[in-house]
């Protein structure tokens, strides 16, 4: 992968090309369902299917697909399928997010009987992810745009050496309903470097309306130094070498992996069974993961599904061409989107066994992304998916983010690296001892500011503990004063269990929470044969943090379900998306943090968790940031008679 | 050296036999010193020199050895010899903590003029480690002493199916100075089980002092049944398969492992360098730490001393024969002389080189404890060092602990993993419905709980970012509103920072700090070419947590230490104890939470890192509890210009 962009280096975005390069023909091998797991993801023979059902219905208008997926079917019958021994074929149906006209359609497809089941025009506010196409027309209409040639001249740079990259614009309060869907387009100066990110144009804002692929507005306001960038080249030909370099290591298994991944995508792994797919929007699904329980001799359910909702970027630099940026990926651009081929050896492990994803792009062709989710075992025994997504188009700080869903034995441990490119403003300093004036960031080398930036992670966790009927319990950790000399302590501690009834019981912000307790999903309708209640306890990693913007700030507006690490919520089949469905130019009225006050206790609940960090840039980031890994764990309570490896 | 333990599984405390049985006479290999590494532990034939000195002197008199161990030359002359060319020898010395006619001595033995350089007699509160053979001493005695004989027979019990195990007693508010050495004594019922601390045989308790080795109190207070604990074998050949065992998984360096390990434990890898020692007391300690800087074409220091000082673990169990278990690892057992021999390919990976420990038992009999460490490379590129701790008399829960160092590129990233057996008490009850009363801890099984209690690990980190004159700063991340709408935006979050004067300043209670901050160890004296500071920054891991016991409570009083998880002292060579050096019934008036109040700016400054668990046993942690892995980072904050690995 890295070596196709290396030789691409005139093309702007070079990490969408990635994406378009490997998109395969339908005639080519599209083939119809085969398998009938009943979340398996959408075939290319399914999702063409769709293309021809939507289009020959809306024939001749132009209609351009924004999102395809699965629409799975309702849990009873996905849980009735799972304990049925023959296992029947259930219908499979597509959710299809289109425009047409101007107008943003919700509609079902149901594969079966070849037809539109319903065709819903949203009027609210916020519209669907951006395609891949429309960014990279976006991004070309500066170069032929006289202002703009005019601009790069009056810079004395050379047009063919700009790259532009295109920006949702968010909501900054505007009451009238946005009618348009849009970018900003911010152009960068490539000059015989690949790492185009860290040579911004400064100054520029041009604003391109989507649906109608033209310039709206532009203004050219400052002109700042284009940093120079030296020795940022990150490809491997160029790179020095280090005084030392370190030798081979290889994962190897003598007898091939202990894991069986079937052709519907079912994993089966030590005591482990569940299912994996591949979404256009959240990537990689975790569904049906139960472990066999040898003591009972059957599987027992331990989580429904699992997914990494939403990632929330807020930078937090107020100039005028940096305010905005305030991202949210999975809405906004779509993590399965922005997926690049996994390269054996490279990304994953010798021992690692690959899954492909298929999609559909702008224009309704279905594509196949090869090779997209990877699974292999790690030495420590435990088995580890990871999953690569890069070229998150307007994110470049974020553009190579890898997420690893881990189960050991019996625990579910999600992760994400960051990686990648700093997101960088141009400015006029080149020692920090000249920094007099605000700048939201650090000098991270001449001319080079890296902004102030947060990343919030929102995973989406439908537990089924044992059973979908379940309740979150906080274990608070209690101070007991020792009174009347009735032991040689003064002190100790013991635990006070409550259980949240509603969702406003389960809101907890980590960071700000005084005292101990334990976060646990039990089943309050089982118990161990020593009379326990049955639980997943929720273990945060080192990252539980929370924003620091203002309440009523716009994006913290949009962004409000990262103002508590923990919610939870009855199961609603439409909340999958913490930020709503609809999350460019949203108004935050979709938001998990809206859902309200509804009954949670022994209902089938929705674990949300959110971590974060807060980056302050330092020049070890410059030009390509290293790997920061953080997380969290679900870890059972009680969930077996005793440790399950005895 | 677990099939060892599984063969002898009538010797009660198998755990200890696992280190007296790699006892090696200093006839077989000792050997004049032949590295010249002035941090390199003492050898064995350092350590005879060091027993016939001591002995020699005091003949006829009875000494018992308690702590040897290398008295490292001062800073400055360690520093001078690593920047000197030719590294001359510097002196060698050796502290010995001995107990000489009832009396507490601190010897320093000169090994090159085969003298004693001082000689102190100890009279504060608090006495040195226990060694291993007095424990066992100790745990033999109720075996023949009638009154214990008898409870044995009133509980219908086989008295050779006992074993015993002894606990160090604390200190609960006697004014009176304490003039003996005493450990309670516990015993368990094994009846043919390897496990049989699951069976404790609860109600007696037995005072054994230590100097006399008489048994000065014993009460049997209660009758408790004998916890049945079904299927806790937890040996190989006992183990009931799994459903789906997983195949084997080997690591693979063609080309042998990147880093040198030369003959005075010096560790070159990558562009690090440092040096690895076995202390009886500390276990692995790592030294000067540098990273060869490629801009600046010479080696930078980070780090000159890193090490675990102590780890605290208090029980939260009032009743008479569990209050006082609140143990301190390193003080009362030490690390090092509870260490086990790894086992290649079980323990360590196939491509670890091993380090040997070299220590001196009570009678001062010098012994080679074989591959007490390995190094190795593991697969994501980084190395890691790899220490197993076991068999810490006392402290069954807390029988295994591995430690890892590990040193990705740059970072320096320690870790804890948690395992082995839990400590249990014996109870009446069999089902949790039959509980009222407080029985402090969780049923985990029949007639067996498991207590509440805390880990508190404490790190001595003695940073030298790029140098050895320091100072602590902390970057407080504070929103900024926006006033009189100059941006779309409402706030934003900038950084702050503050550098400690003092220690005060610099304490830092992780859990109950609203706000979100970086910690960072910077050198005020130089910068990065663009004027920022350069620094290391501490990330705490999940587990920032802190004690619950009230700060008047005599454990708490020993423990203080563990009440902030930052504290920041300048450097003084006899301040590496966080516990106090004499730990053993100490009163808690020498620990890092009495040292007071010095000027800790932009001088050679120790940071002090404590994280902890609260542990509420769970069903899975019966019977031997699965690996629990919590730790922190140190990363470089602008030490680079730019990301070294570029």
């Amino acid at each position: 992968m890295l070596r196709f962009i290396a030789s691409q280096l005139t093309m702007p975005l070079f990490f969408k090309i990635s994406i378009f390069f490997f998109f395969v023909s339908t005639s080519l091998s599209s083939s119809p369902l085969e398998y009938n797991h009943p979340l398996e993801s959408l075939t290319l023979f399914e999702l063409t299917q769709v293309t021809n059902i939507v289009k020959n219905s809306y024939f001749p208008l132009n209609v351009t697909f924004h999102y395809v997926g699965l629409n799975e079917p309702n849990k009873q019958l996905v849980l009735s399928w799972l304990s049925s021994t023959h296992h029947p074929s259930l219908p499979r149906e597509a959710i299809v997010i289109t425009r047409i006209d101007q107008k943003t359609h919700e509609i079902i497809v149901d594969l079966s009987s070849v037809s539109i089941l319903s065709d819903k025009i949203y009027n609210g506010h916020g519209y669907p992810m951006l395609t891949l196409q429309e960014q990279t027309a976006a991004n070309e209409l500066p170069l032929s745009y006289p202002p703009f040639i005019s601009s790069i001249k009056k810079r004395r740079l050379k047009l063919k050496e700009v790259a532009c990259q295109g920006y949702p614009v968010g909501w900054y309060g505007e009451e009238k309903k946005s009618t348009n869907r849009m970018v900003k387009v911010i152009c960068y100066y490539l000059d015989g470097t690949v790492n185009l990110y860290m040579r911004p144009i400064e100054g520029i804002t041009i604003i391109v309306l989507l649906d109608q692929m033209t310039i709206a507005s532009y203004i050219d306001r400052l002109i700042v130094p284009v940093p120079k960038a030296n020795g940022t080249d990150y490809m491997g030909s160029k790179r020095r070498r280090s005084s030392h370099e370190s030798n081979s290591i290889k994962i190897v298994q003598p007898d091939g992996p202990s894991f069986t991944l079937d052709d519907g995508n079912t994993v089966r792994w030590v005591d482990w069974k569940f299912h994996v797919a591949y979404d256009m929007r959240a990537g990689i699904i975790i569904s049906l993961a139960s472990m066999f329980d040898d003591d009972k001799g059957e599987f027992r359910s331990v989580m429904y599904r699992g997914f990494a909702s939403e990632v929330f970027v807020p930078y937090m630099d107020l100039t005028e061409e940096w305010y905005y940026r305030t991202y949210f990926n999975a809405g906004e651009f779509g993590f399965g989107l922005c997926a690049v081929e996994l390269e054996p050896s490279k990304d994953c492990p010798e021992n690692a066994k690959f899954i492909d994803g298929y999609f559909i792009s702008q224009d309704g062709t279905p594509g196949k992304m090869p090779n997209v989710i990877c699974i292999f075992e790690r030495y420590a025994g435990d088995i580890m998916w990871r999953h690569t997504e890069d070229a998150i188009p307007g994110e470049k700080y974020f553009s190579f983010i890898s997420k690893n869903l881990e189960l050991q034995i019996r625990k579910i441990r999600p992760e994400v690296g960051l990686t990648g490119l700093l997101e960088v403003r141009g400015s006029i300093y080149t020692h920090s001892d000249q920094i007099k004036e605000e700048v939201y960031g650090t000098l991270i080398a001449e001319n080079t500011l890296g902004a102030y930036h947060d990343h919030f992670f929102t995973y989406h966790l439908d537990l089924d503990v044992d059973g979908h009927e379940n309740s979150f319990v906080k274990n608070n950790l209690k101070t007991r004063r020792v009174i009347h000399k009735s032991s040689p302590r003064k002190s100790y501690w013991t635990v006070v269990s409550e259980t949240a009834e509603t969702e406003s019981d389960a809101k907890i912000q980590l960071g700000s929470s005084r005292g101990a307790f334990e976060m646990v999903v039990v089943n309050p309708n089982k118990k161990t044969e020593i009379g326990n209640e049955i639980g997943y306890c929720l273990i945060p990693g080192g990252s539980a943090t929370s924003p620091l913007l203002s309440d009523n700030d716009y994006p913290q507006a949009r962004g409000g379900f990262t103002k508590y690490n923990v919610w939870v919520t009855p199961y609603n089949k439409s909340e999958k998306w913490a930020g709503g469905l609809y999350t460019d130019q949203s108004h935050g009225d979709d938001t998990l943090a809206v859902w309200s006050l509804r009954k949670i206790k022994n209902k089938d609940i929705i674990l949300w968790y959110t971590f974060g960090v807060h980056h302050v840039p330092k020049q070890e980031d410059f030009p390509i940031m290293p790997t920061l890994s953080t997380g969290f764990e679900l870890k059972p309570t009680n969930f077996f008679q005793h440790n399950p490896v005895l």
